[in-house]
């Protein structure tokens, strides 16, 4: 309890247990503020939305930046108020390099680069473009997110398998279909990496249209492809179905509440 | 048990229990009217039908709604019967606010919009589709509904974070197939709105074709995409299967009846 | 024990305990009879092939209907040794009305009508495609096709709710994307069963791509019914995957093992 | 522990205990170069690159077959050295025949033919292709593969019976299909085996575009068996489902170590 500005800050920003009501209203300006971020840059790709309403969209991208540096700031500098982190520089830059403090300095490091470093124009709409990444700050105000990466690292090997059988049945429908149809269609097969194109589009029943077989062996072959794709949905189902039964078991037996800091898992 | 004939229409519609058997008849001829008018909104909108038969069709919306509104009228008056519900006009008004009644009420006030209000021609039009949402009084007739609700209670934060995520995925895609395709194709990827079209079409696996990468960098980000798409239904798959496995081992532990008004939950 | 003959006849068409070690080869030779069957109808409406090969075709046909005929003849008279069937002729009609009997009856009765009836050259040829039932003749050599009947069974109500959820979802979305598109499309969206070929093949993510929205509500309207397709894939198979667990729980329990006669179930 | 070297390279290839730590720059080599090869097998269809290095291929492919000659020789020599391999001559042919050592041979074999037998030029180029067999050898590297066929095998009767569904439902789709489109076109419906390619198309939800029905029959059974085709994917995902559930429980109970020879599951 260090000052009394500080500890209010820590109350407000980062306190999981909601011992201040006004937590909640702050809580809820940031993920509305962060919202209305990711709709505008959206809707400032139209391009006369964005001609019309020029200044506009300025004047909220400052007023967005600012905010979110100054909660930057704000993060770091209450973060000694929570026990689990050490104190002292070497706990501050630990808090720093979390993931979600990374999230928090990736949304505001775009808008500061062009007045750091020289960069040109196609740059800066790629610049402009990673603004998105604001939308990542939302993952700080779900717990429910962890539940995947539990699930996922639970069945990673099975996952990384099924993803393995994905990539050889791709390598060989693709060299296959290439050699049945190189020859039929040259401007659509004309080498693996063009099959492969289709292949994919094809194991996940996307199906655009815009590339397929012609020849009898071929269609033969995207027929077999296309009932293999079926596997290719059933599989993750099926493992992250068990997956999420485990998951319920592990979690009926452990219920004692983690008391780490916010951020650092 | 007030009047006689209150009493009989109670055993009628709203008797869970079956205690009449003519309450099936009831019943099925319901059903069968609700069947029947989804049928007409249909087909009433082929030109040729509805101008042949504009009496019949005329006739039976007519019929309907007089059965409909004597229904809805009667179930309103019965609902005293039912213990569950509080007697006075306060229990009245807390069934008529009940989600079963509602959609009955939904089901004839389309109807009599248009003698309520001065309506213009286009707005009739979607007056007249509304009829539609008579098909939701079938709701009524199915008790299994509530086992979808509670799966999707058991596991609505799972379910939240997995639209999170595919939010987040389809403005991700949707950026940066703008930033790689806006210029070999500006009338299909002009904005990321636009590529945002192409993103759903995609990660849903639907493909109808009309819109798809012809860059290197947008097929390879495409391919991507429509991997992911795999994952977009296997995770969802997952957390149902999870949860329909936990509602069959609750719905083995308790099995004593509930006795609650019908419509109330 | 009847006569020899009858019991011989018995063991090699209808004992499960495969007593008898030609009853082996007796079934291999029926089960490519069919898969031949089945062939030949296939690649009879080749036109070139069927042309070509019109003695060869016409000879199998007669000599397939002889052997089926002489199987479900020797089926219907040796039916009698099973004990599980009563006797007399009460048991015999009983068997005849059995569904394995009833497969193998449709499967040689398409080739006996033209004698009995006089039929015209359309019906001829849907006469000829319903040789193809011989299919399901096949049905009678696995004995895991009832595990999938008792998972159906044992979730039919949810099953029935997840369909009749798809029907309702399928009514609004096509009423809707009928208001939204019927005038800039009127040949495609020109009336609600018109779009109702759209939804399906939407909901269904199968885009074949010849009816897509081009307005902006339409889009919009598409996407929330393509992203509500994903549940329509995820219910199903939640559902059935609560159910083959359960199925396997139920199966460690009951393992005494059943004695009825084949073809009664 | 016959000879210092062979023991030396038992440990660098083949020993699963990983006692010497070079063993894992042995596999990272490996692995890489693999992938490599199939990298290169991919780029060489793409004609001006394949020109361009036309001798960097060469000599990479010389020094990939080498290697894995070597390599192979290897695993033959050191067989002996696992006890679970019988000594002698029969040891050496059984483990040559297990799976992974076939794969090992597919992968250099290719290599050896025209030098051995005359080839043609499109034999030759089938051949450069399977070179791409070569993934199959990354499946050495992997523990988790086992867990596939464990569940596979669990579930074998479960999954060869929906794939006897799927056959009949594609037989019966595309011979009613036939009766009702080959009229209305032709050239996409003229035999069963091309309306064959629809169904599977369709109820593999892929949906190119190029075949589709248009009469209203064809509609309405397009839309029955695309409907099906929903249940096609729950099914297996179902199925599978619960493989995976009772395979964690089998895991369960069964812990104690395996200590078979590598390459003979």
């Amino acid at each position: 309890m260090e000052t009394s500005l500080k500890h209010t800050l820590y109350l407000l920003l980062e306190d999981q247990e909601g011992r201040d009501p006004r937590a909640r209203w702050v809580r809820a300006f940031l993920v509305v503020l962060i919202l209305l971020n990711v709709l505008a840059v959206i809707v400032e790709t139209m391009e006369d939305v964005s001609q019309t309403y020029r200044h506009l969209f300025r004047s909220f991208e400052y007023f967005s930046v600012a905010i979110f540096t100054v909660e930057y700031a704000a993060r770091l500098w209450v973060c000694s108020q929570c026990q689990s982190n050490g104190g002292g520089l070497g706990g501050r830059i630990r808090h720093a390099l979390s993931p979600l403090m990374i999230v928090d300095l990736l949304a505001i490091i775009p808008f500061y680069i062009p007045f750091l470093l020289p960069v040109d124009l196609i740059f800066l709409r790629a610049i402009r473009l990673m603004r998105l990444l604001r939308v990542l700050k939302l993952g700080r105000y779900s717990d429910a997110v962890q539940v995947f990466f539990t699930v996922v690292r639970l069945k990673k090997e099975q996952l990384a398998v099924a993803g393995f059988g994905l990539a050889i049945l791709l390598i060989i429908a693709s060299s296959l279909m290439y050699y049945f149809e190189h020859e039929a269609q040259p401007a659509i097969f004309g080498s693996i990496p063009h099959a492969m194109w289709w292949a994919i589009i094809t194991l996940t029943t996307v199906g655009y249209g815009d590339a397929y077989p012609v020849t009898g062996m071929g269609r033969f072959l995207a027929s077999v492809i296309a009932l293999l794709g079926i596997g290719m949905f059933a599989l993750p189902a099926g493992i992250l179905s068990a997956g999420f039964v485990e998951y319920g078991h592990m979690k009926e037996k452990e219920d004692e509440p983690s008391d780490s800091c916010p951020g650092d898992d």
